[in-house]
């Protein structure tokens, strides 16, 4: 067995315990195996690492991530039979930057599950990651659902690379039966060996449309849970969001979009009382909102509006909980200079950059009215706790999987101290940050990331 | 008070009782004053009509007709301003064919409302028009719920066009709470006039989706309730159907189409058990069914599928109340140039021609199982009954409306007898049928009509 | 016509305008012509009331009586025939309190059909009466709803009298299809002729169980809606109170009531979004709870808890409306005589007596947290609104029924000036309060009326 | 390792399969291995049992008895404390009816948890015990749900033994929200160790009110597929019915009961698309209803109606799947002598009697419509699938458990066969029939039993 000892550091330790000043942190191979401040804990054939001066935290998680970042048609076909590289790089580009875990809620099933396995094996270093493979009831990126007017593609490529994505849970079941929506669902669930299920609750560029009825949506959720894993629905609207509610969602994707529309008291009340996880769009900077409505796309300015920041708001004050996501992907210059990708982009605060715009949600937290140990758990603890794997995550305790980020200064006191990490573990493992991402793919070049 | 006596004909009056042969039907103005075979019931001075060897009907009726034909961005925009022309010339063609009442479930509200006034006011001859004015939940036809990505027009007149139609209760009601779709729909119901709502439980060229959830429907439902109207739905798949039975909608339009998904049994039963009327696809015959799977567009291909005749089937043999609708409109040599439209055009059995298909729908009924009787009734009273205005037209009963028609042969025996129109009796009045339509606006030098 | 004129008082209208000193108030027969302070106002051929030092205030209304005070079986089978002098004696009870419009929510029919219409012809001097007849689900007193297991009558005398009060909308519905209870009620209200329908959502000797379902619920209150009138329901679960929220019930009759379960916060921001009327036991007081709690029958302690209170409080914080009740009956020696009855009745604070508990109701109200402008309203706009009678009464304005009350204090500084009545103005007259009741039934040698 | 080879008999195996003859079951140690008719395939070592002229058929279940058969108030005071010897003996007396399974769906939970284990260590010889313990939303056998008007017993007693069974999961729960009673019956679920869950959709004694609202029973059904086991559903009314099959219970408990009133076509139209197993009163003969309905109680004669009879016909018809279960318990002189229970019993058919009455199921099956060979899948497959056990018991294929029954008779032909018993297997042993039940508590001198 292999022991380190993190000594001398303030652990602030992902519960809501009060932080431990002079701590020692004891490793035992991949695991935590004690969190005091007696010295004589620490055993004799420990290697001691020095953290004076650091604050140790959780490693941070993003609750939304799409690590293939090929979003238009002309990327999706270069890169196809290629989609694992893309993943690699992505995961590695996460783990660079403290991101220990991700949640992959869309993308190509097999290059996911793929380099998720090549992970936890080892093989490759990245963020750990689990896997949704297809959004339920949406078709792949090449569909009606997302580029479908722009898309200059020959059909039968079109068709492989949605096929790819959409593996039989794509649209289609919205023509169905309950009953034959469960037995897909069902059938999918035990076949690909996803982590958890994201359902579409409303339409993704038809924003306004619902897909699933309540029964449905029930049926879903059943099927979810009857697997032993977690459910979430995706939302755009007050009624979308209010229907996953009752069906029993276990966390709103993006939940505090609701296009102009606030949400109601009532819904509000409903999330607090079931202490439902929000995965919302904090870092959504109020610079971004007056770029989306100077200059942006007719899709943006529907979907991110003044009404999300105020949702935020309301809820936070309300006891919400909220987790950091980004719906964030790598950069790279290729996807830049596609016409189709650029016209989404945003001279300031960009938000859909893995790697770096959680720092945008952690920085902005605070201003919308989180309280600064939400904002640390809403990255570490309360995403393991929504996803169901808590006890395996998210607090730095004994028995849990030893992911820490040795910081230097104190994120208490103020989130920009996120970004000046000392030193990434993960598994217990010491993570060689120059080293990563091993390869380089999209982002070769890139003078953003 | 001005009387005429009918005498001598076969009388089929819409309700399940049997022929009366020899038999008077004494008028008095614009009812019925009575039906007899007692010809001593015929008043000194009432004016005698031969009905000998003749079969009279009650006026027939069209559950779903779009009086305004311009279906094509070009041909709205070149008739803006006058749509009220196309109305009163479509209102002509549809009583020249023996239609004396027709539903406008669809329409620029404006121009539907004053051309149903006129002709109620006895200014304009044409048929009986209810209107619904614009499906709520839908924006107009230049949207993206129909041609958006094919629309030509400038931004001003499209969104000028689609407003008219749209009437502050289209596809913005989607994003809002229960209580807010109310209130605009009761603003609506208030302000417009309407004679009946109809409402989207699912998209319209998105057909896949749903658009409102339950308690938006029920909310819908019972505001034309409480305002004394009635509420149907627009429905395409098996799960926007059950929603809508759910909700109170008393008439399932076009709840025969669901895709390629049969209609369950268990809907079905609901359906009879509710006693709910279908307006029903039944003109959709078989050699249109092969042609649009040979060569009609995507859209077409997803809607009319051969399930659409088992559903007839199955709702048919499990006594479920059909009713005759053609969805269908003026057409003239101007739409049919115009490209967009064209390619939706049959060479066979085209279905949505106003004054023509419904002889499909009723010479189709038989095959599909329906008994002529209710092939008769379905085409008169039953839809009467689904609009809830069976005290004032459908039956030829005392107090009734006096709108016949005279037919040269037994419909009863041969549905291709109401082509046979031998006089066509509206309000008491005989039609002058060869003036009609009494000014060709669409359909100048068409072939077709 | 005949015109008075009030002048000199302080009217406090039962909107939310400030009061008006120094006012006149104009009546012209039984309606408000004009409320204003200019005195050229008054016709010369007006009867002028001098009003100075008084406060005019709008005719109370309590929005749950029964005026059948006859609860025991005893009672019951002794006034059986005679229930309509019942129903006048407490008509003039209730009046005499000043209290001019009552709600009946509970009582046999016919008797109260009967005296209502006798007291809007003016053959009888009593409070006027809106009348809902049965509870729709629950039999009658002497079933197994009520008083079952203590009902010493034979058994056809016993169904008699129930018949009579359960007129066919009784619990045999908690056994039918929603279609049949929708057709069940829809006959009631048709052949009944009552006001608005009042149903149970839950039971009442057996609290803790669901009537209805949620379609069953919905069915009624579309039944009511259809014929213009309100329905309400009876409510004593956290769920039976989100189930008729949901099925869109007008008001909740005792909304406040969820046992020793708090109403979840989610379910009071329903009821402020939907502004929905809470008919609530303010005036049960803590010295009632305190006797229920030490000595009272197990029901009672079932029903009125701590939580009751609380629930009053956490609505009037978030901005419901409360709405004046008392659940009251006229009450006498021969009521106090049987021992079934004088088991309920508590030494302090009896909250369930016609013309002086809803004085519990507006001294109470303000320790819960009422504003006193709000309790005014709560006792007669409110209420008039929540019954969809606003229109006609409720408050002093031009076109209403001239209701008012002439007190010697201001209500607004101390609830206890509802009891100090200079005079009673109903429907224009001045009421002869000393002449009420007109005749004792009941309360002949009582020592409480 | 312990071989045998049954040789020689009709193997009907309880899949669709048709019989085989002359076949060989060989069984090693509790399993099945082989089923064929290969006598090569006999291994050498197997002790060989002829089968020449039996008929084997999987040993039979019922889906539905309560072994505690102490019903009433004395009875149970007088057993307190043993109610594991009267759960040993019924297992006993089972087992010798070739009853090789048993579903308990309402009893006091320690006695039949223990027993279960017992019998499953081989410590005791019985029928295999799945244990439901309370019926979640109703309380005790001495509370009001059951015999509160006829309860002798002193409260303390009284209280100690319904808190045997409700274990925390009784009527208290009707007060709270889905939240709180998901709490509940997680909990519960996790410490009880029980096989499967029964709530209560409707009352029992007042069996026209509903319990839980559509959510909450959600949340319980989705709280046993959480745990992986089923849960089923008590049934007395048609809406009761269709809000159980709404909420996605796996079994509907008495399904083919609800009053007077029909089960309507759409819901049974949902049974039969869902594949919903009724566990269903076919062994409610015409005699006992005769008898009811002339001589019995006024709670028997709501629950047990001819429309029972009718409805199962019309499920039978429809292609339900309808199950064996009697509701049985074992009866003795003790039982007998109990004026409180002797007033239930019937002179003829009576249909309650453990180890007897699923006679009368099975010989009454065919006059209700069902096949020979659907009636035997009733008995057992079909009830293993119910319950989720499929793939351990119901039919004779390799393996699944080894219970057996060998028949003189071919049950096909005549269900009186299964009366006519050779030999019953249980877990591949031989039952010693006669040494059944070990001891005899409650049936000491029972001419009945």
């Amino acid at each position: 067995m292999r022991r380190q000892a993190f000594v001398g550091g303030t652990v602030i330790d992902g519960t809501s315990r009060a932080p431990l000043s002079d701590a020692v942190v004891l490793v035992e191979d991949d695991r935590v195996a004690a969190v005091t401040t007696d010295r004589n804990a620490i055993p004799a054939d420990a290697a001691v690492v020095d953290a004076t001066g650091r604050w140790i935290v959780p490693g941070l998680m993003d609750a939304n991530v799409h690590l293939v970042a090929a979003k238009t048609p002309t990327l999706l076909a270069e890169f196809e039979g290629r989609y694992d590289e893309l993943v690699e790089e992505a995961a590695g580009i996460a783990l660079r930057a403290g991101i220990t875990t991700v949640f992959d809620t869309w993308g190509p099933l097999d290059a996911l599950i793929a380099v998720r396995d090549r992970i936890a094996r080892g093989e490759v270093v990245g963020s750990r990651v689990f896997v949704a493979g297809n959004i339920v009831g949406l078709d792949g990126p090449l569909s009606g659902d997302f580029w479908a007017n722009e898309n200059p593609l020959d059909p039968a490529t079109a068709a492989r690379i949605d096929a790819a994505y959409a593996q039989g849970v794509g649209s289609d079941l919205l023509r169905r039966t309950p009953d034959e929506v469960r037995r897909r669902v069902r059938e999918y669930i035990e076949r690909s060996g996803v982590d958890f299920i994201k359902y579409a609750g409303s339409g993704h560029d038809q924003p306004r449309f619902l897909t699933f009825t309540a029964e449905v949506q029930r049926a879903i959720v059943e099927e979810a849970h009857r697997a032993g894993i977690t459910a979430q629905a995706h939302t755009t609207t007050v009624e979308s969001l209010r229907m996953e509610i009752e069906a029993g969602a276990d966390i709103l994707q993006h939940g505090d979009m609701t296009g102009d529309e606030p949400i109601p008291d009532a819904t509000i009340a409903a999330i607090v009382e079931r202490d439902l996880p929000i995965a919302a769009f904090v870092h959504i900077t109020d610079r971004f909102l007056a770029w989306v409505h100077a200059e942006g796309p007719p899709l943006l300015r529907e979907l991110y509006t003044p009404v999300l920041v105020a949702n935020q708001r309301r809820l936070i004050a309300a006891g919400a909980r909220l987790i950091l996501m980004t719906d964030g992907s790598a950069r790279g210059p290729r996807l830049h200079r596609d016409p189709l990708y650029s016209s989404r982009v945003s001279p300031v605060d960009f938000p859909w950059q893995l790697g770096e715009s959680h720092h945008l949600w952690l920085e902005t937290a605070g201003e919308r009215g989180m309280a600064p140990m939400d904002v640390l758990r809403g990255a570490t603890s309360h995403i393991a706790d929504a996803y169901g794997v808590g006890a395996e995550i998210g607090t730095i305790e004994p028995g849990k999987r030893a992911d820490l980020l040795l910081l230097d200064a104190d994120p208490l006191a103020d989130p920009r101290a996120y970004r000046r990490i000392s030193a990434i573990v993960k598994d217990g493992a010491v993570v060689d940050r120059d080293a990563l991402p091993v390869r380089r793919v999209l982002t070769e070049e890139d003078p953003h990331a």
